[in-house]
């Protein structure tokens, strides 16, 4: 059971909502992640221009917890304003703040993202901050109230994985809240590893979206958060440099 | 559907039955598993020693296929004896051809494991020799008739994971028998990289015997093959050294 | 050339004076390295207590840049005052800003190295922060006007090497002031792998003092940072997925 | 000091001397690796051509020891024949066993690299074979008397450096003949690793004949592998989970 704020899941897989190849596939991905989070860039709502498809339209809403995004914000003060703008639609109490630092490597702002944090915190948002491996600022984050902490793989849609898991392994060691590992999955064993290492959750997007299949996709990021999650619980061999018989031999002949 | 000679599997996890804390536990974790091969050392089959207990009488037969190994055998010769001894129970014709070369690393002999499997070919067996992750070594089993091709991922219950992904990558390319990822597997997420790498099945023992709840464990090595099987079906997206946004964010604005 | 504030260096190793066996093997070991910038905690210095030995009456200080460093401090104000007490010894104007927030991981806490930082620099000291490898907090602490950056590989004296390249090349490609690779080298090969990202220099202690033979590990570091050093000037060839050729077959006939 | 057979050695770096942007720059490359054996296909000897101009005229060659490599080979019967044609030019005696088995990845055929490894050492070669990683087929090529063995890093050409280091690890451990690692080098920090794994040498060629700059290249390999070798004799620290101070710092006091 995932608990972040009041919510509760049994999904431990967030998905994202973007840039499937239509709305039907998204839905279908949707279905089959069996995610009870969806997230999306608020800047996508086009609360203010309801001619538009929506790509929620589709989905059953009453069936998911939404989380948006601040996609697009720059600084703390953008982050607020779009989080202000998607609980007004009230549809959501929580937020993602994502304070993006750099173009390139869409790395998150440490310094504005604890600002953000800090300011929704205190407006009564349900706050999850995207933020890098940094262990103390995790530290700094969860301090502050978040209610959990989403530390990035690698880059987002890098499809890189787990570049640093000792980092993610001190911060889900520290923390008290859920760890949600967030951006740069790729592949299903990127989950599992993720998982493995004690996360609450994963994150992803790029990685069901962009797939030639996307929906199969889906069902297997699902399959492989519980199967890592599984593993994480059944508590793995250790590591030997050397081998070990896997069938006991002592005392055995062949006559 | 995994395909082995004459036989046809829909599992494409292979248990080894070693080592278990017991045969109950053993047994549940086979289960749950959902594996149709099960693998054992024909050196602990005591065929002629009816009165102990045997490791295999929890388990309705009826429902495994049975994949004896030559595990203890340190030559070609003392390999096609152990094999033979196998058949003679009635309980299987499939072996797995496993000549140790080396009993601090159990890494296989190359020149063994050929000259094995050719004479056991000869005799008609159905042939899954244990290799390491040589691809003209892989390439030579192939040609001489092997049904299956099972490359070491790392040392035996080394739970080191896989090694050499690029040579378990060229084996399965240049292979049109099934290649399956045998020995060093540690965790659901080795599992599932040796499948997203294009295998077609996985052998593991140790991981789940091993693992503090063998029986979760064997759940998890379930769901993480079919998770990497699916991901190598759906088609991941591509790394990349840079990021790219999940979410559409062209021509949008905050306002 | 290493360029930091007004002074330049022929050498790219910064060799910590930590945990040496004794004094004389440091002195070697010092020597051989040809580092010509000297590390140390301020907290070391022993400046009131002149009738203790000093692990730096062995060394000729006319040919070292002293780098003191404020290890111990857990906020700015200790780092700040650390930092004080060194520049009062006349012997350096340079500080190494090491705040550390966690003492099982000595990883170092953002917030208080920023504002450490700031502080310093007011007071006209040349400022090397200790950081994490988070890209943008190593971006706003080069906009503070820090002079050089100092990321992490791995945590210190852990010997892991350079867990997370991709973000110590986004650190390097982002920076106009020299990046010096710190804490977590092990090997020599550790530290040509941060010179070959494009490192302006490494820092390194334990990985020397540590070793079974420091005065030699020490010449291997100094030529393993100069080989790195040349290999990114070189040019690496791209990495590829099959193989080349060496030589040149094309039309070559045995005859 | 490197043995090979009757030879002695004080560089160990093994240099080819294929694809270099020209003669001159190959003959500088030459010069600064201060390698003393170099290595090249005897298909390139254009020993029945005299008129044209041979890669090996710039060289002074009563300096270096040559290692004619039979690459072209596909069957133990092409590499002795070609061997013999080297050995027939009175240039050497020595011979880099190469029998490609497959053309994309240009990995060795174990069993005809074993036959020919056999048959030119009854011919009174010193030989030195080209293998795969794998440990056992290293065994049986020393155990047949081949005089150096030579497992690759990864496929020829590659630059992905050393994808296995524990079967280096393996195969130096038990090995009482040199072990030289060859083929896939890309960096001074991948043969750097070799020889803290203790190799007894690298051969490379495309790493600096396909640098940028080929003759830096040349000296940081020069450099990268005595940084190596001095780091594997100096004994590199333990690699721990957390991290520890590099500085005493108990019962001291900022006061």
């Amino acid at each position: 059971m995932l608990k972040i704020g009041k919510y509760e899941f049994n999904s431990r897989l967030l998905l994202g909502t973007g840039k499937y190849p239509n709305f039907d596939i998204q839905k279908e991905a949707v279905a089959v992640s069996e995610s009870e989070i969806l997230t999306f860039a608020v800047r996508r709502m086009n609360i203010f221009e309801a001619s538009q498809p929506n790509f929620l339209e589709k989905l059953d809403l009453s069936k998911y917890t939404l989380l948006p995004n601040t996609a697009g914000a720059k600084t703390a003060e953008e982050a607020v304003r779009i989080a202000k703008l998607a609980k007004a639609s009230g549809l959501c109490d929580m937020i993602k703040v994502e304070v993006i630092g750099c173009q390139k490597t869409l790395l998150p702002d440490p310094v504005e993202t604890l600002k953000a944090s800090e300011e929704l915190l205190k407006e009564g948002f349900i706050v999850l901050p995207y933020t890098s491996d940094d262990v103390l600022l995790a530290k700094r984050l969860e301090d502050l109230g978040c209610h959990a902490i989403m530390p990035g793989a690698s880059p987002i849609g890098s499809g890189q994985g787990i570049i640093n898991p000792l980092n993610l392994r001190f911060i889900i060691e520290q923390s008290s809240v859920p760890v949600i590992v967030d951006a740069g999955i790729g592949t299903p064993s990127d989950a599992a590893i993720a998982m493995e290492l004690g996360a609450d959750g994963v994150l992803l997007n790029t990685a069901v979206s962009g797939a030639n299949d996307p929906v199969k996709m889906a069902k297997a990021m699902k399959l492989a958060i519980e199967a890592g999650r599984l593993g994480y619980e059944a508590g793995r061999i250790p590591k030997k440099q050397y081998a070990t018989a896997s069938s006991p031999m002592e005392g055995m002949s062949i006559s």
